[in-house]
This record gives structure tokens, sequence and C-alpha cells, in this order.
């Protein structure tokens, strides 16, 4: 979790940084920051961890030029907000950072865009190797909510919270805070993790006791999954030691979710370690299962055959299993929601589609 | 709260609907079903009450074409259908009873698409004046979250959960499950209820502990609020006597967010006695903020312009505290965010700006 010692590692690296511009100075040279590229070319998919990487490329920001300084020195004025706040034992949204910038006593110091204030956040998560929730850096929204067998301890600013995700919460569930790494888990009798994609299926599985029956901790993912929802799913994942499922509906937009929270994403390629869990393995919709269960369809849309088409050449979809799914739904034609398996029952979900498919898995 | 007897009721409500098909066959009748028409021309703002609510006209849905004894066809399924749902106590989403449809017995009853079943729901919550949430029909989303001084009791599938939105629940908050007449509130030191549009702002109060400081419980919208949050919002203000203000962005589309939680929508008159809050008050953005407080704006675009313009002749926004606010935005040109505040520091937003603003509204 997010410890005293966690806020002060980053307010050192924080430091550091400043620190090299001051020693650049101090050497008589224009000073300059390495970051790697962040272009597609020098991102890779690393085999052995299954996660996306940077390469050996870097770039270099030097003060050689007025748009190179003035980056320069927005850097500076963002690591000295972060450090105070870090020491005041604050946190800030990205768009407040943006705003705040207007307060600074230099004006070239101050964010034109909320675009250059977000992506100096990446570049110096990606430089101190220190992530933005640990610059105490909040998202707009985080969202999602767990509901499962999990007694936890969360660190909150009005002190510690010990919740357990069903007999402490109402139907709604837990939601996840915006950092989940002020969360120690205590106790549990999860068997493993099942993620959704959609509300009406996760309320469906709460509605049904799935959670309850099969002793598995129902994670919302809420479409394409927020920062702190996958990297709670790492967490639980690694340091319990928990299968985790991702259930999501039938189409390519939902394979990536499912690609998202198993391998990162291009974007986030310096995050993948933190937040990626490679193990995560997909349980449907999966194109089999239109024909299998005889689903409702619809048919896929030009959009969705693209969509496809590149994820038969995306590196995180290299395996037998996706080729093959991928291609027969290009030869089907269709696709299909989660919800609907209703078309067979409001049970049918629970009494028959999980378990089959997670007996196949061998999770069950 | 849903109880027994609201469960009761609704199916009460039910039969009789479909009792009346079966008495105009018995008399010889083509089966028809009377609804107010819901056009924009049978909606009127009642100046009263202060919400929308549906004019004298009313249109027949009648057997006597094909295309109408397959809508009553339809509509006896879905009666039949949530009958069943009411006495198992279980409950469904609208997408579900769209695709559920297929595995009805007569083709024809079967939904061609999700509109249609959407629209037959309004039509029946219309007519047997039972609202969906009575129907036990979820949406697919609630989402919103409460953080205050508010003990409650929420009736789960799983039994009871008590519940301190302070001090049971994470940073989070408590999460407003869907149907929030499931909810009792038990005690609380609530002096007013703050409904905040955004969460990075939601995030900022609760942060700084203005919900502690000033005896308030904080509602997060989350843009245009579900159904769910403007309910409990309702009933925090009916049952505990509460002030409801709205705190949003200063720009057209917040002051509809602002107009669904205080008036309703046309689109649900007929809920209008259920969601809305007419005594609900704008606190800001405010167009005269902009320029008290020299906060950070963008330029307003034309879509901007015309929904002012159309506010300007909404019968919601007929008064002089909004003709001259919108008035002064169109003349500004410009609007701004509630996180840009931040450009005047992390803590103007609780230690200034609401202090200030309910001062003058008189709620504090």
């Amino acid at each position: 979790m997010s410890t005293k010692q966690d806020d002060e590692l980053a307010q050192e690296r924080l430091v550091e940084l400043a620190a090299e511009f001051y020693d650049q100075f101090a050497a008589g040279e224009v000073p300059h920051m390495d970051i790697p590229t962040r272009t597609k070319s020098n991102i890779v998919f690393d085999e052995e961890s299954k996660v996306w990487v940077y390469g050996d490329r870097t770039s270099t920001r030097s003060a050689n030029s007025v748009r190179g300084a003035r980056k320069l020195l927005k850097a500076a004025y963002a690591i000295e907000f972060l450090v105070n706040q870090l020491e005041e034992s604050r946190s800030s949204t990205l768009r407040e950072l943006y705003y705040l910038s207007e307060s600074w006593d230099n004006e070239e110091a101050q964010f034109n865009s909320q675009d250059e204030s977000n992506q100096l956040i990446e570049d110096l998560e990606i430089v101190s190797k220190v992530t933005r929730e640990d610059f105490h850096m909040r998202p707009e929204e985080s969202g999602a909510t767990l509901m499962g067998p999990l007694e936890l301890r969360e660190q909150t600013r009005r002190g510690e919270r010990e919740i357990h995700c069903q007999k402490d919460v109402g139907e709604g569930g837990y939601q996840i805070p915006n950092n989940p790494d002020t969360i120690d888990f205590l106790d549990h009798d999860i068997d493993f993790v099942l993620c959704v994609e959609t509300g009406g299926m996760r309320d469906r599985l709460v509605e049904n006791g799935f959670d309850e029956e099969y002793n598995c901790l129902v994670v919302h993912l809420k479409g394409q999954p927020a920062r702190a929802t996958r990297r709670i799913t790492k967490r639980l994942h690694d340091e319990l030691s928990l299968p985790v499922v991702v259930f999501t509906d039938g189409d390519p937009w939902s394979y990536r979710i499912y690609g998202s929270v198993a391998y990162g994403s291009i974007k986030s390629a310096h995050l993948s370690e933190y937040l990626a869990t490679p193990e995560a393995r997909f349980v449907g919709i999966q194109p089999e299962d239109i024909v299998e269960y005889d689903l409702p369809t619809d048919p896929l849309a030009d959009s969705d055959v693209n969509a496809l088409e590149s994820e038969l050449e995306d590196p995180r979809f290299q395996t037998d299993y996706w080729t093959e799914q991928i291609e027969l739904q290009l030869d089907l034609e269709k696709k299909a929601e989660q919800q609907a398996l209703a078309s067979r029952g409001l049970d049918f979900v629970t009494d028959t589609y999980l378990p089959e498919r997670l007996s196949t898995m061998g999770v069950l």
C-alpha cells in the first residue's frame, strides 16, 4: 500500500530529477532530460513477460531551443508542485494541475492545454519510474466496484476502514478508491477473480449470488477499465495467487478490453509491470459461443471487421486460440453481447454458461 | 423503501391492465389501451408544482390493426414476465428483457429492437402508475456515490446492511443501489445536500473534508444523473427536509443537469413526481462567477450558444435569475469548468468559493 516510505521515495526521485538539471547547469552543460522514445516503433511486446515495454531508443529534451527550455521549465515547476503535494499528503487531479499552473508566478511555466500537462506527468512517470498514483495525481473518475468474499483495509485520510466486500457493502458493492495501493488484503475466501465488462451483467451475477456460490470476486470493469481497476486486479492475482478471468461482450472492442487487462496498452507501456496481468484468461463471449449457445447476434459493422483484422496483426493476439476465434468471427460475420445469454433465461449465465466455460478452462 | 406491499401493488396494477384486455374481449370489444400522448405538445410545465407533466390528450393502442394487435400482444407477454419477476423477487435489466423475449413461445411477441422494449416499459410505467424500479427493472448503470454524515439501512437480497456514509466506507464513498427505495434513512447530521457534477470535484471536496466541516452530504451526479441518483436526492429533500444545492460546470449542458435534478425532463414527465426536486438550487459555476472570480475559461462553441438560446425559451429557466445569467454568458462568450477554481489554489473551492456562495444563498 501507499506508505510514508512510498511518498518519500517519490519525492526523492523527483528531487533527483531537479538535481540533475542543477548539476548540468553547474557543469556548464545545457540542461536536458533523456526519455524513452514513445513512438510505436520503440514499443515492443516482450514475449517473455507478455507485456508491452519500451525499446532502447531515447529522445532528449534539451534547453538548446526556446521550445525545449520551456518544456524543462514546466517540468521543474511541476516537480516542485508534486514534491509539495507529497510533503503535505495532498492529492489532485490532472485537470486541477492544468488549471493550477495559472497560479504559478512564471507565465512561461503555465500549461497551454491539458494535453500538455498530461503528457508531462507521463514523462515524469517514465523518467522517475514512479507511478502517477504515487505522485498523488488522481484520475477524473475511477468508478469500478468489487463484490465477493474479500476483507480489506483501506487507508483513507480519515483513518483506516476495514470492509468486507460482501457483508459490509450494499448491492452496489465496494467502490475501488483512486489509488488502490491504499488497500491491504486482510482475509479472503476467493477461488478466482471474475472481471465483468458491463453493469447489467455485473448486477446479474450479484443478484444470482454467483460470487457466493462460487467464491468468486466480481470486479466490474465498466467498459475499458480505469487504471485503478487494472491495478487492483493485478494485485489480487500477484499477492493472493488468484486466477483471473475476463468476461466481456463478444466483439473486437471487448477483446481489446481483455487485452488491456492482460497485456497493457501501447500508450502506457511504462506501466505494464504495474497494471498488466498476463495470466488473465478470457472466458467469453467467444465467437464459438455464438454458434454453440445459439445466441442472438448483430451483424459485424465495417469498423468491427477492420478492428478484428487489426487484432489478427496485434502481437497480443498472436496465439492459436485468438487466431482461430477471430477468423471464426470473420466467417460468421456476427457479434454477440454478454446479456444475449438472457435469451436462454435469466439464470442461464450463472447455471450453465459460466460453470461450463470455467470447467473447460480448468478454473472450476 | 421497496417492500412486499410495493411488490404486491405493482403486481396488482399489472394484472389489472391484463384484466382490462380480458374484459374488453369478454364484452366483445376490440382490446385497446389508452395512454397519454407523449409528444412535446402534450407535455406542459406545471407552474405550481414546478415539474413537467402530461397534458390531457391520450392516444389509443388498439388491436384493430395487425400492428396494434402485435403491440398489445407484446404488452401482455411483458406483463406476464414482470408479474412472475415480482413474485419470485427477481429483477432484470432492460437489455435482458429485450433478449429474454427471444425465449417466448410466440414469435410475434418477441421484440425487434431494444427501443421497442424500452418504449413498452415506459408505456407500462405511465399506464400503471408504477415506476420501472417497482417492476424490478434495473438500468444498465447506476454508478453514483454518497459521502457525508448519513447512516442508512439498505435492504439487500442478502439481508439488511447498516452503513454510515463516512465511517463505514472507503474514500470512494457509498455506492447508491439501482433502486434507492431499498434504503431507509436511520440517522444523520446533514445540514444540506450538495450534488456535484464531476468526479474530480467530488474527490476534491472529500479530500478537503468539506462534508465533515460543513455537515454536508456530497452526492456525485456523474454528469447527467441516473434515475437512482435523482430519486435519492428527492427522498433526502422530502423525507429529511434538507436543502439541496447543485454544483456543476458553468455551461449550458451543466444547467440542463441542474434542470433535470430540479424539474425533470420532457422525456420522463410521468416520473417528475418521483424524481424531481423543484426546491433544488443552483450554486454555480454561474456566469457571473467567471467575472467575479476571474476564472480561466474556454470560448463558447456554436453549439453552446444554441443551447443557451434554447434555454432562454425553456420554461424551466423562465426566471429573472436564469435569464440574467444566460444573457450574461452570451455577452461574455465564455464558459468555465468547476475545476477551473483550482487556478486559485486547491483549497479555494472549499475555503472561499463554496462558503461565499452558500452564505449568499442562505444555505450556510
